[in-house]
């Protein structure tokens, strides 16, 4: 565990079947009224929305709605929440959704009392709030992206071609997250995969960096056997409780701060797939997939060990009389026919990115140097270029 | 994730070489008055008594010492500690020292405000804190229990012959830790390996329960391989501090509440040795190493199947060709053989536990329900009879 870091996780997670009656004694300790944030209104057709309002009711909120969240949520959406937050008068925003719902909830938490351009302050200066964050909770009903229990929000400007993702301090975490994995079952298939590489990529971007040592890496691989495992029967039969409740658990912790603690973090995949996804408005965790190969393959060299060590922790590839790079490439191999079979998407024209977009991609793609290897222009050019 | 359950875990830990820096962030939020709890004096002697007293000083508080914990707590020195506070009118409990003067601080916090007697009412009868409960803070100079970043508190009754822990709820968690692994560097060889001894069997009392589905099953796999990886090398070279930062990030996660989600638990080799050193007095961590061979073959047979994930996934036991019980004993023998090597007591003799005990023994251990098999008094006195 290297360096100094603290670690802090207050948000109360209620996980179960049951999960919703945690509602009733969080509504309580915050004030009458509530912004009750959502997506599209899959919500009002599997009767989420119904059960959320009526024990606001019962716990006598005033409901303000703010519905039409979008899976990218924009920052003219965010500036509507703003508004609306604010002449709701709100004591508490209550995100019932995934992860987009999630990180829009907190985004307009911290702006609802700041003077200044939230997208500015928050989202290209990466400043801290200083005004008072009205506080959120989350009924979660996507699986993926952790929203549920960390600091994160990640909002695009369409203006400016941009997806960028701010990770607040915990004083921005929800306050509470309901997880009911039954929620999760009417989500698509395509969503559903989608979710799971998303946690996929979580993990393995705090994997592939730094010492072999670590403690937070013996977890990650321990979280992604428990998703791989999960992921193969999800796919197969989406209303396995067992099955969908690990793979929501897994999220969880696959992006709360923990697997990261004591390394340097890469986090390369979600920068390019981002940058796709500023020009497509393509699902998040499919441009994750669809970079993910020409990525790992471009980086492999300048971490052999560590992908050899993946390949037979995490792919059970056997090591016996192969070159550690044979072991690790070996490894990319699997985990590629394991995307495959789940069904991701795997390259960008799939996702609809054409070869008039990489100029536009290349330059949004922010450069991170916590991984084993800085890129350079060139090198995202490469990897974008392989990823048609 | 089997049934429905809560998550929440605010402590805030400050951890690394300057971790210490972390107790000037902390101690402006509390009031004046802080009982400085502490054990045997071998904080003085190393230096840090100073520096926390320095700090102490440097921010404004008036110190109350409560020094002289003793290894096993004892429910006198409990009442010696309750008085004390009440005198200091104590507005923070600083814990500096293991695991046992931070179960003892949090014994203390919620006995100061109780009109009840302290050890039968949270000991005995079980029961929650209804009073208000003393904030306490912890120094962690001592690696292994947890104590750190969970509710547990273990007190032993010397009349009584009984040694309870009670774990209680998130109001009764460090409000903060301070984690430094140098600190853990003056401990004696014969104290570091039973520290890890008891890391390794609280990750082991909640992974062998249940099935193989769990994410909290995975995780305790990867936090297993990181303690054995990390005990090999600090075993050999005490300061190496990469090993012993591993260490101590496992034991806090080990017992955090965190790696129990979803499943049932057994707890029955601490029940085990519990009983002993009620009668011995003897370390904690080498009385579950004394008992754990004896236990674990008895229960293997009713539950083959993960003895023999244990083996493969833990100590990479080749499966191949041998049956699911020859894997399952082979991982043991494994296990066993790693115990001698690190240095940890196999047997409850050497612990100063006779014949003329086991009756007591048996008497004083208590039964749990979680595991694969519950145990009757025929099978405890077969267990601790193999333990001589």
């Amino acid at each position: 565990m290297i360096g100094n870091f603290t670690y802090c996780n207050p948000t109360k997670l209620y996980f179960g079947k049951d999960a919703l009656e945690g509602l009733k004694l969080e509504l309580p300790k915050y004030g009458k009224n509530v912004l009750l944030v959502y997506g599209g209104g899959s919500i009002k057709k599997n009767g989420i929305y119904d059960r959320v309002v009526g024990i606001l009711k019962e716990c006598g909120k005033e409901i303000f709605e703010d519905g039409g969240v979008m899976p990218n949520p924009t920052y003219v959406k965010l500036c509507e929440g703003i508004a609306r937050a604010r002449a709701a008068e709100a004591d508490l925003i209550l995100a019932v959704g995934g992860g987009s719902v999630c990180d829009y909830a907190k985004a307009v938490s911290v702006s609802v009392h700041c003077n200044e351009d939230a997208w500015e302050k928050y989202f290209i200066r990466f400043e801290e709030p200083s005004c008072e964050i009205i506080p959120v909770g989350c009924v979660l009903t996507m699986v993926g992206t952790g929203s549920e229990m960390n600091g994160g929000s990640v909002i695009t400007n369409h203006a400016e071609k941009l997806k960028i993702g701010h990770v607040f301090g915990e004083e921005v975490f929800p306050k509470f997250s309901v997880l009911n994995p039954e929620f999760t079952y009417t989500v698509p298939k395509y969503q559903m995969v989608s979710g799971i590489y998303d946690i996929m990529s979580h993990i393995l971007e705090q994997y592939f960096s730094g010492t072999d040592d670590n403690t937070s890496d013996y977890i990650s691989e321990g979280l992604l056997r428990s998703l791989i495992h999960s992921a193969n029967i999800a796919v197969e039969d989406p209303k396995n409780y067992e099955a969908r409740s690990n793979i929501m658990w897994t999220a969880t912790w696959a992006l709360n701060t923990l697997i990261a603690k004591g390394k340097t973090t890469d986090w390369m995949v979600h920068m390019l797939g981002q940058a796709v996804a500023a020009h497509t408005d393509a699902t998040h965790g499919m441009t994750l997939a669809a970079v993910t190969m020409p990525y790992y393959k471009f980086i492999l060299p300048y971490a052999t060990e560590k992908f050899a060590r993946y390949a037979t922790q995490v792919w059970d590839v056997d090591p016996t009389g192969k070159t550690k790079s044979a072991v690790a490439y070996e490894g990319l191999e699997r985990m590629e026919a394991w995307m495959k079979k789940l069904g991701l998407v795997m390259n960008i024209t799939e996702l609809g990115a054409t070869r008039e977009m990489l100029d536009g991609m290349v330059k949004s793609t922010l450069i991170m140097d916590g991984g084993y290897k800085v890129l350079g222009e060139k090198d995202v050019r490469a990897v974008l270029s392989a990823s048609f």
